[in-house]
This record gives C-alpha cells, structure tokens and sequence, in this order.
C-alpha cells in the first residue's frame, strides 16, 4: 500500500509538477522531508504570500502548480494569492501540514492554532473549489482523485491537509473511476455549431475575442488554425493577452473598451459577428464597463457556458466546442489583408525616459523568447501597448489585481519555461512587498530583468484620489544598490539611452537585472490615463 | 445623522486609537479620505501582512487597534496576523473597503472579487470574533457598537466591511444599551473567593503564575498589589512575560516546563497552591507539554473561566476576580526574602558572539525604558533567558508564533507607546518577511535597535530535522549594509566587544539602528536547545 505524502508528490510529478513553492514550518517538517525525498524539488521562498503566486505562476504555465506550507502561520499566510489563483482559474495545488489526528484529541491548546482545528481549511473553502483534511487512510486516495480532477476540469485551486502523523500512513488505493465532472451532450453541440456557422457565413463583420482560457486549457494551437482558416481579425482580453500571438498577422491587439486602442473598440464594437473564446467579462476585461458588446451579434464560449445570441447551450465542454470548430468544414474564408496590425501608442524618448519610452524599448527588446510577467498597477496597464510577438509569453494578474504577484511569479514562470528569458514589470509598491524574493532569484541562478517603476507612488491610485494625499506615496529605495546587495546588477536609469544600453548589457547577462527606471509620479501608460478618469467617475457613483 | 465612516474613526478615536495601519487601494480610496479627515493618523506600510502585525502590537498596548485595508488583494492578505491576533487575544479592529452595494447588484465580475461578493467576510468569520459588512444605514451603529464591545471585553479581533458607497452615508445612531457580555453573579463570586482564602491560609508554598491577560486587561497595578500582599514568589509565562514586572523581588522567572528554567519549574510544579492569573494552557506555555501540574493545588482564573482544583465557577468575569482579591482583606502574608531573583543562563562574550552572550549583552543594555519585541523562533526563547525590568515591555506572537512580527510589531509598538526605547530581536527568515517595514520605520523617524540573527538558516527547525537539510537554509543577505541604503545605521557584529560598541553607539541615536549579528548556524539559546529535543520527540509520536 502505498503513503500518503508519497503517493500525492507521485500523482503531481505524473502530471508534469518538478517543483514546489513554500516555507517549511514544524507541523509540515515531516511533509518536507517526503517532499525531499520525491521527484519534485522544493523551492522554498522568503515569505508565503510569494510562494503563492510563484506556484500560482508555475500553474498557468505548466497546467498543475504546488505550494507547500505549514499551518496556520503559513496556510493563513497565502490566503490572497489562492484566492488570485480561484478569481483568474489558474490550477493550483495547495497541500498544508498541521496538527496530527492523534495530538488534535489529546491537546485543545497547540500552538498556530485558531478557533479550531478545522478554521484553516474553513478559510480555504472560500478560496478553493475543493478543501479536504485528509485524515482518513481509507478515503485519502479517492479525495485526492476528486481534488485533482476538479483543479484540471475546472483551472481553480484545491486545498489538501495533511496532519504530520498522516504523512507516512498507508492509504488504500481507491476503485476511482476518472469521472468527467462536465459531459458534453452531442445533440447539443451539433445545433450550436450550426447556429455558430451560420452566423459566420451571414457575418459581414467577424471578429474574434480570446480569452485567458484558451491559455488555461492548452487550445492555442487549435483557435490560430481556426482563425487562420476564416481570416478575420483577433484581438484578446487583458487577462487573455498573448493567448494568441500578437505577432499574428490577424492579430489587432487588446481590447478594452473605451480605454483602450480606438481601432480595437471600434473594429470589436461595430462586428456583426463576435466570437468570444474564453473570455470572463470582467470590470477591467471590459474597460471598466465601458464596452458596448451587442449580445444579439455575440457568440460566447467559456468552461462555464455557450451563449449565442441571447440564448445558452448548457452542456458543452469548452474543450469539445474548440474542437468541433476545428472540425468544421464549411467555414467562410475572408482575405486577412486589410487587417491592421497592433499600433502601440508610444514614441521612443531621446531624453529624459517617460512611461511611453520604456514601453517602446520594451517592444524593441521583446522576441520569441521572451517572457514577460506584470505586477499588478499601471504596468498592467502599460501592457495594452506592449507586444509579446510569440503566443502564451505573457503573465498578470489582471483581474484578481493583487501587487506583489510580479517577482515571485517570474520565478515560478522561470522554473515551469527555462527556455525562455524573463522581464518582469513591477512598481516600486508592489516591489516594496515582494520584492525580497530576488534573494530566491539569485539563490536558483535565475537570470530575470527586472523592471522597476520607481516613481514613489502608488501611481494608478494617485489619479483617482486627491494627488497630493499622502496615503497615495511610498518610501524612496535605492533599488539598484539593493539588487547589487543581493549578488544582482543594479541600473539606474533616467533616459532614454541609459535604458537601451542597460537592454544591450542585460541580454547576455546570466545575473538578476534590475532597472530602477526613475520616472515622474504623475507619468502613466496610456491605458492608465484613461482607465484612471473612468475610475474617478465609478467611484464618484 | 452622523456620517458611517467618520463615526466610526470617532468612536475609536474616543477609545485612544491615533493611528491606523493599512494600504489604500480603489474599493478603500473614500474610506482613506475619511481617515485622513479624521483625528486618526493613517500609517501607510508597505504591505499587508505588516499592517497587520503592527496594528496589533498597538492593540496590546493601547487596548485598541485600528488596520484599514482594501477589499481582497487588502483583506485576504492580512488573515495571517489578524488570526494571530485572535489566537493571542488582541483587540484588533479590522475595517476593509470593498465594492459598493449598488455596483455589487449591477455587475457580477468586479475586479478583486473572488466566490462571491461574501467570501472576504465569511473567511474573517474565521478569525474574529465579529464579522459583519456594514451594509444597512438602519442597524450599521448598532453593528458598529456590538463589534467594539466584543473586542473590548474578549479582546479579540472584528471585521468590519465598508462598501465602497457607504463610507459617507447617513446613519441612524443606535439605542444601544451598553451591554455587559458576561456578568458575574454575586454570589458564586463570594464562594470562589471564600474557597481561595482558605486554600491561601491553609497552603504552605503557594506562587502564582501571570499570563497574558493580566497586559490585556490592563490588571497589571492589581496583581503587583496582591503579590506585594501575599509575598510569595511569582513567575510568568512566555505569553505573558512582563506582565508582571522582572526587576521586582518576588519575581522568580519563566515558567516553561522542562525546557524552562529548573528552579521555576520546581518551584511551580511543587506548590500546593498555584494561582494561574491569566494564563493561556498552550503547548508553548507548558513547555511543550513537558509542565506537570496538579489541578488538585490549583486556581486558574482567565477571562473564559475560573476554576478551583477539579471544579469550575461560571460566571465571574476575569476583572471582577482580581478586583475581589484585591479587596480580601484577611490574606496571609509571607516574608519574601528567601525568594531567588530571575537567574538567566548567559555569559559575557569574550571573543567571538554566541546566543548565549548576546543575551548577556541586552540584559546589560535593558533599563525601565526599554520596550522588547521580538518575532518568532529561536528569538522567543532566547526571551526565556531576557530580564526586563520594568513591567508592560515586551512584547511577542509567543503562542500562535508567526514569523514576521518582530519588526512591524515594533512600528505599532513604538507608535502606541513613544516614550521607550524599542528593541526588536529577529531571526534572518523572518526579517526577510517582513523586513522591508524598516523603511516606513525609516520615513515615520521611528529609532529602534533591530537585532538580527543572521545564521543562515531557519535554526529551531534545522534542530529538529535533519540538520543539513537544504529546506532549512536561507539565502545570506549584509543587512547591515541594507540598514544604511535604507538611510539607517547597519553594524556588522561577530564579537561580544562590537555587540558592546553598537550598543553603546545606538544608545544615543536618533536612527534605525540595525545589528548584523553573525551567529554560528547550530548556536541557539538555552531554552530552544531544549525545546528541539522535546519536538523531535513529538514529532515521532
């Protein structure tokens, strides 16, 4: 029969897990040394909130990621990046340790305890699609199974405990039948397919919107073919950025509504025919609200449901909807021609660097190699007017919207893509929160560019409120001495020049990079700008 | 009609709460606006998890705290410290923005959102002892006044949620009897004080043994006064260290089991009279279990229970207990000259620094003005073997063990009570947490004496796993040379003459002074080496 811990890291390094983000604690010691002694490397961070979303990372990108904690003090500690990990469905195994089954009976009072033993997984129940406390030996496999198969199904995170006297215990392997959690119906299916091929064949207008869930569930290869086969334009969602490649000749750029590139809106805004590939819709997918989406136009296809029109199709799979697009047969095909290929909004600086300047040497940088990861604040913003060439290069936590996501999730990114070189986009707040971890950076032999938007503010924040007030500024750092300090190459940079030279030094750098890119509190992306007035008048309602 | 959120900074105000510890963020900008209106001074730190450890160091001292944060990135990333708070009985009040109730019933997926728009509140439900969104202009003062009176008389923390469009509404003020939580009845009163006299007369060594509850219900002065009277020795918990003052005669030690100091341990487990005031029963105050104490001789008294040998006494609240005792008139009286001071097991350092001579060195530098925080592991319990002399001065996450604490705590602890010198004393994990703090220290002219114990390593885990394991190192960092980019002052100490210097140099500084003191990886304190071995036991069971 097989142990517990044991059993759990194999299942994970079937499905792709060589890594495991955490801090060790004493009630998940024992957790530890069978982690030490698996097929996956434990990779243990400063602080629990970045093992979080480094696993968080290492999720999207490898379709199954794993944090490691103890309890309480560390499963209490990463409450914020699962809950990121649930809003923006990313697959995320959680396995905590905590206190024996044994000890639970025989003591009230343990230390990292709460109100009872049960009020971490509790908590993890409001930020998980599956918690269990796996005490049992005869029923831990079968939990297991199901927590697995809800993680993949549905992209969101699950939760498992582990009490430390459980870790080694052998556990009956369960008669699990690898149940499908959402079966499609085939009558289903045929009727909103020809519905689907309908509206394309009438379509005067067609457009494409993709979505973070072309990412999450792997069919970006099946969407360009399907693209490519009909000709028409694609844009994607901000969550969605870089699911399809903005190198693509059909590819238009992001859309978001009102706030984003005119062209975008209008070509989305005014198209017959919206076909809407995984796509939440979001306040920030949807500029705030101020998209104007004709459901009568729209076709809408997500894990959650199939919409034509004003009408649903329940019971298709996300998945088995993809495939039978691919496998249609008489589709329109338009000449892709005329389309207008992605137009940053920015100019180089021949001076003194703006937000705009860093943006088009950024693009200048960026090749099929790299991959770029954001914090949350006005560098996700920003990345409206950033373009990744290649597919699936691009990470952010762009409706969750938590700061600190950006220097833990570049290394959970490194590990899961070591083939590709990574800059992450950070403000100096949110680097102020996680920004420590560059010790881990440099501790693995990562070799990331970090870009740092020193402007001593928290500067999305600073347009909508009172500009002056002093809730709205940050503590100045030498972030550039600090990288030196930490074994990385620090930059300072305040012009245009100082910046290429520092892209042409950091490209065959094998060190950690930082850029302490000195700009004016008041000096945002252009997405940031109009996104910040469309607040202003949100909050006022 | 008062306006919601100005009438809550008011009533808080009221209650000697001056400063508020938290991040803004857009579902908390108009509820910062408020807070900035107010006579509460916001405290902007650099991440959340830190706001929260120093508002409940504040809490601890003041009788009352105050974190505001926004909704989930700010709320979610503070269910760590607000548990401990909760688990260490701090009167924390926790006051979040979140999305307005207009714009909930308008738009399904707001950004920060995670299950639903109740997730936040019901995963503080978890770790407070009041959870409510103030949602209602009807019934929001009575909410507000329920809240604050289950803090006060618990001292636990509450959750208050403001959404977004509340935060200047109108309320109804609430005919709001003050209401007593828990009352004492009289008589049962008499009969548990008649039964404690009689014990005290007839007992032949009895001591008593303070807890944490003495600090948080500010019965400090009584319980001198009743030790004074009675002249027996008296000694503490780990929790509640310095709660009775360790300069005073009648002050013996730490009691900590058979991993605390010998001669309290005798003394305590063979007294046919103990009177527990106080005292929490957890792991960690019992020494890991190791205590043997005989219910039969003793008299605990908490805010949860009083109880006499097997028996139990409801109903008397905690207050009322030591205000009777205080007031029993017929009390024997012992002479306490025979009493041994508090022992610690240290020496000077004569070449190069150990644990043991670093605490030699503080107990030289401590005076009555001194106030001591420390964070979590080895650091607790090198406390075992701290002397402070004056009362009310140390402070310590010693039961729910959070790493992180130390240095926030110290921002909270400073604010609340300006007239000390703060120290704090941090391991090299958990200053990696939450380190970052110092340069809000920095910005708020704060001038602790931060003590780092730079060993490269988690040591009172490395004790307890194998020893190489590489899940217990941590990556190597100058802090010192960190202290002085962040515009403080950074010591590199490695022998008891520079521990000396520094001390003698920080004395009279106005700076963040910050000691980088290099400690073999296996040199920890007295208390933990014992602690380590008892763990390891328990692990194996």
């Amino acid at each position: 029969m097989p142990q517990l811990a044991p059993h759990i890291f194999n299942l994970l390094h079937q499905q792709g897990v060589q890594h495991a983000f955490g801090i060790p604690g004493d009630f998940a010691l024992t957790l530890y040394d069978a982690l030490a002694e698996s097929d996956i490397q434990p990779i243990v961070m400063t602080h629990e909130p970045s093992a979080g979303f480094a696993a968080d990372a290492y999720s999207r990108i490898r379709g199954l990621g794993l944090a490691v904690v103890t309890y309480g003090v560390g499963g209490l500690n990463m409450v914020n990046p699962v809950a990121g990990a649930y809003a923006e469905k990313s697959p995320l195994v959680v396995l905590s340790g905590s206190p024996g089954v044994q000890e639970r009976h025989e003591r009230e009072l343990l230390h990292h305890k709460v109100k009872s033993f049960d009020s971490q997984r509790r908590v993890y129940d409001e930020v998980t699609i599956y918690a269990v406390t796996l005490d049992n030996p005869a029923t831990a496999d079968l939990e297991i199974h199901r927590a697995l198969d809800q993680a993949i199904t549905f992209k969101r995170p699950v939760y498992l405990e582990i009490p430390r006297d459980m870790v080694y215990a052998e556990i009956e392997l369960a008669d699990y039948p690898p149940l499908s959690l959402k079966q499609t119906d085939p009558d289903t299916l045929v009727e909103a397919m020809a519905e689907t091929r309908l509206m394309l064949n009438r379509a005067k207008s067609p457009v494409m919107l993709v979505g973070a869930e072309v990412h999450r569930f792997g069919l970006q290869a099946q969407v360009i073919d399907f693209a490519e086969r009909l000709g028409i334009p694609v844009c994607s969602t901000m969550l969605g950025k870089s699911a399809f490649p903005e190198g693509h000749p059909q590819y238009i750029g992001i859309y978001n509504g009102a706030v984003g590139n005119s062209y975008v809106a209008r070509v989305v805004e005014e198209s017959d025919c919206l076909i809407m590939l995984g796509t939440f819709m979001t306040d920030i997918n949807l500029g705030l609200f101020s998209a104007h989406l004709e459901p009568a136009c729209a076709i809408s296809v997500t894990s959650e449901h199939v919409s034509v029109k004003h009408h649903q199709y329940p019971d298709i799979r996300f998945v088995d909807f993809i495939r039978a697009l691919g496998n249609s047969q008489d589709l329109p095909y338009r000449d892709p021609s005329s389309i207008m290929a992605m137009a940053p909004r920015v100019a180089p600086s021949l001076g003194s660097l703006s937000m705009g300047g860093l943006i088009y040497e950024l693009n200048q940088f960026i090749d099929g190699d790299t991959l770029l990861v954001t914090d949350s604040g006005d560098v996700i913003f920003a990345a409206d007017d950033i373009w990744m060439k290649e597919g699936t290069s691009f990470l952010s936590p762009a409706y969750y919207a938590s700061m600190g996501f950006g220097i833990p999730g570049m290394i959970g990114a490194q590990l899961a893509d070591p083939f590709r070189r990574t800059i992450v986009l950070v403000g100096d707040g949110a680097f102020q929160m996680t920004g420590m971890e560059l010790l881990t950076a440099q501790r693995l032999g990562l070799n990331p560019i970090v870009i740092v938007i020193n402007n001593g503010s928290y500067a999305s924040l600073r347009m909508m409120a009172h500009q002056e007030a002093d809730f709205v500024k940050i503590p100045r750092l030498d972030y550039a001495q600090l990288a030196n300090l930490m074994g990385g190459k620090g930059f300072v940079i305040e012009t245009g020049e100082q910046l290429r030279q520092a892209f042409t030094e950091a490209r065959t750098s094998d060190a950690v990079c930082l850029f302490d890119v000195h700009l004016a509190a008041d000096d945002v992306s252009p997405a940031s700008q109009q996104i910040a007035s469309l607040f202003a008048k949100t909050l006022k309602g």
